[in-house]
């Protein structure tokens, strides 16, 4: 009898598992937090899968808290992501580990925020949750390597890129798309206006250029 | 029977920890990483309960690592701290908070040291800690308040004295008991020597002087 | 017959500057800026000169501009104070080359700030002006020094002072009086509002307290 | 007989520059004043230019000093260049003004570098000696431009190359040449060691390249 019970439970969350769409937390700062208004790249990413009509098979969430850093993220975690049972989790973090270095000098240390994104990612995973890591984007849109904290923001991505390589984890390198779209798109080597409005904020622009590379990494499996 | 058994196994636990020596965890930067070499507070502290008569009531354990901050902390605590099931926390840290916003420009925001010290302050009582805050002593021993970062290393005492009373706590009020003690001691107005080797660093006086600060808080209860 | 005119000549314009007068520069950054307009320090100096009567006896000049430093002045003197010829000069900079430091990694280091110090004097004075030297007011009005950069503005506050009495010149002490002013009328310890608008620029009650203790120095010899 | 002897002072003084040595005047931070020592650039100059037999044709004079920035050079180079009435000065600053922003928090601002590097030009202009500008090197030499400060590096660069096609005045891109150099020669994308010994400073290689470089423009007309 008892064993009967336990099994249609069981049967019964299975199911519940399986009709469940897939759900994908965007952790991040600023730029994810407004990535859910109108616009934005999470929705439109959300308008992306309906209109292929797969809208009912995921459930995209924004976790984005501006000033967000690194540490931010892994302080919050439990409650603003693992608490949501995600079956992906996109991590899009790094402007202003380096950003604020300058602003107001509390920035992250480079091995830093290399030791708290692996302790991320390691309990990321105990959750079952597919990580997936993305590369800040810019801060400054020129094309030569002038604009201030480039050296900084390359020596951070490479770091990610090489921590994705190292964990076997999918890369979302926004950073390289951006700049090679920006090679293309930004004769006039300005620093913002091409994909952002403000050298780090996403423009209409950005937002549709983010949720489509993004968008065959929230489908893949 | 079963109840009895069950019975037994508690009182055995119980009675190891009643005979357990205190557990006391100094948790903190490079000047607790200091502490347990000779001459160190926390070996003065050692020796100091030895003399009299109550070595074995107690386990003193350092926890420092030099350049750790508030969330460097919070990202080892598991590990360093509640694996040693402690039955005491002193919380000594803030000076890195602080002096790495001149130095690397990776300080910590104030009101990010304030949430991550709430939150280890949360984790550990979880774990039946008693948790003992001090605020950072110096970084440079000027009593006239012309060390170059005296302004933000007053603000972030003045927020660990803040949080002591909110969550009430002992607070062991270090850099209150440097300056009385430099404008007693230090006369001259110069930046080391007095208690520190370096502006920060522990000499012997400052070991000691620290020991004796604090000892009561080690024996109370 | 030339040598009868050399001397009319010499005795015209010696004339001129008898009658001419005194003319008084306020060399600066955006406080003095600021202190020309309708309310401002110097605006309210000349209108108590003229009340007292004193109207026709002095010159008020700003010569103040925003977000300058020491080397700054000392990059303009020559075409905005010495050109002006002026009986006396107020030196009222500091502020910038302390707060600069912390938003936008500019600031000035000490030594530095010293000497191009040292260096405008010795030109000032080259120039038969009377330099009156006068310590940095506030980044913050909060009383128990625990604005951020207190520690900082101290040691530059006291280095003017020493300049000041190794070059035997005049002190208008700007910081010591804004902080005695705070301790009586600051119970709250609030970091504006007080002497100024936002921690660093005057308002009304600042620019008035500003001229009166300048009064003095205008008015003397 | 008054004109008659003018005439021959005339010719005397006029003879002396004539046979005097070409003065060239190396105006710069530490890297110009390690440049005097054996093995350093100066001191490779004149030894290839004595290889060359033009020896007596030129005097090199060092007017380095440790930790200058572009307003260093402002405030001390009426005693350091002009009064050794030099034909050529190289200025080969910024590494500091840039450097320092992360350092000490006191780099130099953008515009206040271009300013001051303007005034320095006019001045030196007008005691008729020929300004050849530099960029400057390196802070790293990773060929990827992940040097933490290759973008603030790279705009203050470019800020130079503009000033020199502003005044039409010749430009030795230093800058340029290096990371030229170290695409071919440093595939380990090391950040020291191949022209520097400590990502700034250079080593033999390094002296040997800048000393290469600069031969031209010493010898130039």
């Amino acid at each position: 009898m008892r064993l009967a019970a336990l099994l249609i439970a069981l049967v019964m969350v299975s199911a519940a598992f399986i009709n469940r769409p897939k759900r994908v937390v965007f952790f991040g700062d600023s730029i994810t937090q407004a990535a859910v208004k109108p616009g934005g790249y999470i929705t439109r990413l959300t308008d992306m899968l309906t209109q292929k009509g797969k809208g009912s098979d995921y459930e995209l969430i924004g976790a984005g808290i501006g000033g967000n850093k690194i540490y931010d993220l892994y302080l919050r975690m439990e409650n603003d992501v693992l608490a949501k049972q995600p079956d992906v989790v996109f991590v899009y973090i790094g402007v202003n580990d380096v950003w604020h270095k300058r602003t107001s000098g509390t920035g992250t240390d480079a091995n830093k925020f290399v030791g708290f994104y692996e302790a991320l990612i390691t309990k990321l995973q105990a959750a079952n949750a597919r990580v997936i890591l993305c590369t800040p984007a810019v801060i400054g849109e020129k094309t030569d390597f002038s604009n201030e904290q480039d050296g900084d923001l390359n020596q951070y991505s490479q770091l990610i890129r090489d921590l994705a390589k190292r964990r076997n984890l999918p890369l979302c390198d926004l950073r390289k798309a951006f700049l090679d779209y920006n090679l293309k798109n930004n004769p006039g080597n300005k620093e913002q206006g091409i994909l952002t409005t403000d050298r780090v904020h996403l423009n209409d622009t950005g937002n549709q250029f983010v949720a489509d590379l993004m968008y065959s990494f929230v489908t893949a499996n």
